[in-house]
């Protein structure tokens, strides 16, 4: 784990341009702004390879999903691997709507994803796993979700964040879990569309090692929303909001030593496990 | 008042879709969030059927209003009469902008509003009153709000939740006036799409009984705002809307018990009154 | 400064039409409310005339950019103008997208910005200056700000609001500096959208005096944010969002009087330096 990358993002302050969900913009925006990044949106394709060469990274939420979009996603995808920046995708109800179902994994072949982040069900509807048979909701901490996520990774050749009380990481050998966090993420509905962009915040800062870059950001948000609802015994929903906020921007490599709470396992063990 | 289902609806987290106000949708999601069920919003047709099948209650907010929106509406409203579930209508600003007078009563033809949620004077534009010349917005707590509201409830064969310092829900005979709430709600510019969308959320857990849902949901958010008031002496609105969320996640049945005032007035009284 | 134009907005709870930027519709919606204006947003130009006919004062924010977007924008300063409401314009970017560089310019001769917000190099783009070689972001506080805002306003005809750690609000030739502030204001992302909007509100309540509407919207919300930041040492930006909507709420005249940090020049100090 590569703590200093936290410093670096915060002197780099990468622009990441995002391709965004209406329903949690605005969150996401102060998350980045919050952390040190420099957020950009934009809903005009014609301006999208302008803003693709002043930015360092992309972020791209399926959580919008209009036909217009889905056309604008794709054109900035494209343009990002046209440029070599890192590709964030965050494929927003794959899982539970038949639509996007049919959508996404067309989609996810015009152009490359480097990270996906998406809670079990979603990465593993990517995957190919008939996941609702199983129940795997529910198989959380277990070995299930680690390895759905490495045959996810290595079939899209990329690094999967799949959320949950145990994030887990990989690039289809090594594999990192954390286990910080507090349910109020899961309440609060910005959070995975924030950990997404936070990503590509991190990936700006280390293009060449994504894997880090993926365990960074989920060990800071899982970080900070785990300070975040320390600080008051009454903390609801909204006041964690902007708690999370806070701790965002003043989380520094001491508070990551202290806190965090995670398990690598190496290319050769995590291969025969 | 069915206090018991608020207990309900958190055990049973129903999705509420949502074509949602762009102004307010996010805190909107996070409030259906925090108080237990499970938000959708969708802003592309194709995938509207599939997301009305996986969902138990549908909230149209009249606020996002382009021509494709209202096609939008229009297609979700008529998916959710077939499939049967509860639909709720926001009529944002149809008293204040001459388009939506002409283009709201005729959507409201297309398809059967089970639940309309609006302030004084768009339920009294609904209702075919001349609101303006009157002044209703000044006849706050008296009679003609309450008979106003029975009146547009029978004209469209709905629950009419009219908003403001007192609430007045009812079915077109029985009413409730709920007497709870800050002025507080008002300066939050989500507060009334917030009620709309949780209208929606009991509406999923009482489907046979509507009118105990719309009592319900008013009263949770009026009690909630009560509640998050109170807690600072110099609350203002941004600490009021992190605090507002608070409540909706911490409320429980006791805390309505020993808070809520209304009245209830049944079938024959009403009629006469 | 005319300090009392606060009062004044608060009586008169003037209409504000925004075209908005989607990345900070909510937190501007609310934090003209909390301040005392009433915001209207919209996306339909069937409804504009409409809501032009029933506004006060008209806000158009270029982050929001696509095809029909500015289409809209366009139709609304036409409208604006026709019906001699104030129009503030906030043009995002301009400075760092080249699609926008090129459009911009355009849009403003279609019609009359009468104030226009933007930050150093914003500003400096519009006014033609080759912001970017004499790297102005880094020239905070020294003269060649209030050089190159005087010259835009010149150019525009117009009243400027340069934002930065010091605001320079000019006319063309009369300017005033504000000093207050808090750096927490450039890490919240809707701070300069919502200085644009409170611009308009205060541009519809001394519309003859456009000049005095600008220093009044820099100032309360330069004060705003400072009074916000002082209130916990350990603020960051999630809760000095929801403490800047507080103090638009609760600040007044006093609290202006006892905490403003400015400096005006008259026309012929101003011309001469």
């Amino acid at each position: 784990m590569n703590f200093q990358l936290l410093d670096t993002l915060r002197q780099i302050k990468p622009v990441v341009l995002n391709i965004s969900n209406f329903v949690t913009v605005q969150d996401v925006a102060n998350g980045l702004s919050a952390l040190g990044a420099s957020p950009i949106m934009s809903e005009e394709s014609a301006e999208t390879e302008d803003i693709v060469q002043i930015s360092q990274a992309i972020q791209l939420n399926f959580g919008a999903f209009t036909t217009e979009q889905v056309a604008h996603i794709k054109k900035t995808g494209q343009l990002g691997n046209q440029y070599q920046l890192p590709v964030v995708v965050d494929p927003v109800a794959v899982s539970s709507i038949n639509y996007r179902h049919q959508i996404i994994p067309q989609l996810l072949q015009e152009f490359h994803a480097d990270i996906i982040r998406g809670n079990t069900s979603e990465i593993a509807t990517l995957g190919g796993f008939s996941w609702q048979a199983k129940g795997i909701d529910s198989a959380d901490g277990k070995g299930d979700r680690r390895f759905i996520a490495m045959q996810t990774a290595q079939k899209y050749h990329c690094i999967i964040i799949m959320s949950g009380a145990t994030d887990i990481i990989t690039n289809g050998t090594a594999v990192t879990q954390i286990t910080n966090g507090t349910p109020l993420l899961q309440v609060h509905v910005g959070s995975g569309d924030l950990l997404s962009s936070i990503s590509a915040a991190f990936a700006a800062v280390s293009p060449h090692n994504l894997y880090q870059a993926a365990q960074m950001a989920a060990l800071v948000v899982a970080v900070s929303g785990e300070l975040a609802a320390q600080q008051q015994s009454t903390l609801g929903p909204g006041t964690f909001t902007a708690a999370l906020l806070d701790e965002l921007a003043n989380i520094n490599i001491q508070d990551l030593q202290q806190t965090a709470h995670y398990q690598t396992q190496e290319e050769n063990n995590a291969a025969t496990n």
